[in-house]
């Protein structure tokens, strides 16, 4: 779709921006000021991910504009989302962009922030739940643990730019962390795979939770060595994040539970320590 | 102070659990759900740093129980918090265990989980804004920035552990990545020594933020060889994080804002890219 552009031009009264983490999906993971900040704006600029249930919660008048960003495949490019930003801000509107997790990891918010600063237009920060703590809160599993778990490494396998493949996999898999890879379902086999070659043992416990907090949360339980081959059956299409350390094996799941992967290879995956 | 004891004893009807995180301390960054369990617990064991604003949102009736966690400081012992918890449950209580930031981040929540888990009595789990994120947000200092960090690295520089000292520093703070070090302000020195010592450049930006959010919020920004000294003289007494990485610098603070840190020998430092 093409996004509409501000209704007017520059007028005298400024605008002011906000940079709005809508949390993992479920909008009882809104922040108080974030569920405000929605219901006070004139503009909102949202990523495709954010559900029907928290654009609800904005005013009858506000304009709604779907940026389309999804699992990091951007229909907008992102200059010109940080145009239809600073534009809307210029002509006087109270202007929140709406991101998925959190607006300062792995969304980009840094660029829109420099763009609010080039033209000066105040831009405030609204953290949002990030999708590490929404996955792990579903889940009930501790991302860190005395004795098992001291580091939490959030790390990103999207990108054009193969740098993003290049973290220092042997440290970040090694015993006492936990490793949690945002967009990363898409490019698993080739970052376990460098994980394998960096010497992370083949049995390091290994979970991907998609849209975690929603209604079609499905996850599916392995190892490093396992879970690429599982999680491309599964054919996801929501967010999915991938979970790696000892947490994930002490982790113990509601007895019996089992957790069904949709599609037309329908397999069921038990949820639980891996063998 | 000794905690008080559940008034009951084990019921016929059985109680609830939730571990709450109370994200930073203003209680506009409470999530809607977190809002909720803490205006419907009918017991509320909560970290001495939730601030009275939160604690406020309770019932007329709710029962407070200050558990006394402090800045690392543990004032009971964490078995004693997890026999409270399940006690008052097992009495039939609603019981909120509510801890700052996000549970299952560097909180123990893994701990009290388990407690919950071993007598079989529901928990609920309820994330909350971590201290990055909060720090970040209030910052406008984004934690991941395309081409200047793809990765984010949390570490806790507390404890009677030495291991917790035993990061593979010289990958945490390499170029391409943020890392946020919490509870860290106390040991700052043996860090950051071990940091240089592990190659990391003398240079590379570093900032404290104690009490993010809060009224009280203080910011000290340096480099990893000048932040410890630093931060020492400010005698932090809110939770202290530490900021390591090149977004750091290139975060521009508001032009001419200063930061007073207050004390004996009160000194203004300038918050922004470190010289």
């Amino acid at each position: 779709m093409r996004a509409s552009q501000p209704e007017s031009e520059p007028s005298g009264r400024m605008g002011r921006i906000a940079l709005v983490g809508a949390g993992p999906g479920d909008p009882e993971l809104l922040t108080l000021k974030a569920a405000r900040a929605i219901a006070e704006a004139d503009v909102i600029l949202h990523d495709r991910l954010i559900g029907p249930d928290i654009l609800l919660l904005a005013g009858k008048t506000t304009q709604l504009v779907d940026v389309g960003k999804r699992c990091g495949r951007h229909s907008m490019p992102q200059a010109e989302i940080n145009a239809l930003i600073v534009g809307h801000a210029r002509a006087g509107a109270y202007v929140v962009r709406l991101k998925g997790g959190d607006p300062l990891i792995f969304g980009r918010g840094g660029e829109e922030l420099e763009a609010a600063r080039a033209v000066g237009i105040p831009c405030e920060i609204i953290p949002g739940i990030t999708a590490a703590c929404a996955a792990a809160a579903s889940l009930s599993l501790p991302l860190t643990r005395r004795g098992l778990s001291s580091a939490l490494h959030l790390v990103s396998g999207h990108g054009s730019e193969s740098a993003d493949l290049d973290h220092d996999w042997a440290t970040l898999a090694r015993p006492g962390a936990t490793l949690v890879l945002y967009m990363g379902a898409r490019r698993l086999a080739a970052i376990t795979a460098r994980m394998l070659a960096a010497g992370v043992p083949s049995t390091l416990p290994a979970l991907a939770i998609e849209s975690a907090t929603m209604a079609t949360e499905r996850r599916i339980a392995g190892t490093v060595a396992t879970i690429a081959p599982l999680v491309a059956d599964a054919t996801a299409d929501g967010p999915t994040l991938l979970i790696f350390g000892e947490t994930v094996a002490a982790t113990t799941s509601r007895p019996g539970q089992r957790e069904s992967v949709r599609g037309e290879s329908a397999i069921a995956y038990e949820v639980g320590p891996p063998p």
